[in-house]
């Protein structure tokens, strides 16, 4: 197997970038088994690269895509569209040197001690506060939400109040407690949104669906 | 409902301490319903934690505990053991603050000159070499690992060559090449371990794990 090499002591090893094709082969091989849904040039590598994440072709089922909201969120990357999320977690996974090619940047206001005061007094949650923290520019960002349903909660808020604009709302909350709500609510919107229906998403989720859009560029 | 509140525009939002509650009861009651296997005081906490965190219940049949590992695991924080993780990922996810509070830290060589360079001139994967270099220090920590079978392979290596001496390994890659086989070869090892056996895993389990450690002290 030419693709193969030794490891230290012997152990064989193969190339991360075999192993990632070899990967996307298998997912797609099994997709096609397991969802009868089809997918398009845009939202298959998205869907593909969250089953590659999480191992669960689930997510076939539960991904939903507002019309165009990947083309969307391309156009918003090209243009400069910075990513706001709920956690460091997704800041971390996602792919910041390949955003930053087009001048965007990962934004977090969880750890911002203005938000931590802000919540406390008005006994809100940091998720909410950081939400509406990014209204203060007009919000034109891609808001990328794997955890807070009450970040979603907020967004609906304001996109509806006319106070933000997200040019991309990828809405996946992982939970038990009202995050299956929080989801259906961005549905609504007339913005686009990419939301895993369910209780199932994270973090990881959020980073690769954000890092799926950025390796079809 | 006493334990809720008004957002500011009417949205009703439950606390934060009271959604993890109320999510932990919601776990436990569908537990009992899908789960034949019993945890004890130790491991229960454990799978309660990544199932809260990815929202599969399948995480009750395939995390899987050496004996005591969980004990084992606990005694090292307690003694300031550090965290060693296989990405930046794990490592925002873990609640190093509360890990502070024993004396230990996260450690992640993944970004790494040094490593980057060797894995490159070696042919090995950084995941690899970046286990290798915790070897200098007699790696006496508790390893995390919730991307890299290669990092999982190398541990293998490096206890079977008594160069490591693992207080915990907690093997939860996800992924479709080489991840099952990489956790089925930890399974061998007579050092305490925590594996998710079969495809799932990632990141944001081996920070869960973590963090339902750091809860129980």
């Amino acid at each position: 197997m030419r693709e193969t090499m030794s490891g230290h002591t012997g152990q064989m090893y193969i190339r991360p970038e075999e192993i990632e094709k070899r990967s996307m082969q298998i997912i797609e091989n099994e997709l096609r088994r397991v969802s009868s849904r089809s997918f398009d040039e845009h939202t298959a590598p998205v869907v593909k690269r969250v089953i590659h994440t999480t191992a669960d072709f689930g997510y076939a089922d539960t991904l939903t895509f507002s019309e165009g909201a990947v083309e969307r969120g391309l156009e918003a990357i090209r243009s400069g569209a910075s990513i706001v999320t709920d956690t460091m977690m997704a800041m971390a996974g996602i792919n910041k040197r390949r955003l930053a090619r087009y001048g965007g940047s990962v934004i977090c206001h969880m750890q911002d001690e203005d938000v931590a005061a802000d919540a406390k007094e008005r006994g809100l949650t940091r998720a909410c506060v950081s939400m509406e923290k990014t209204a203060q520019n007009g919000g034109d960002y891609i808001y990328a939400i794997g955890n807070a349903p009450t970040a979603l909660f907020t967004l609906y808020d304001l996109v509806r109040e006319g106070r933000i604009s997200p040019r991309l709302i990828i809405g996946v909350p992982v939970g038990f407690v009202n995050v299956v709500e929080a989801k259906e609510k961005i549905l609504e919107l007339d913005v686009p949104w990419i939301v895993a229906r369910g209780r199932r998403g994270g973090s990881n989720v959020a980073a690769a669906i954000v890092n799926a859009l950025l390796y079809q560029l």
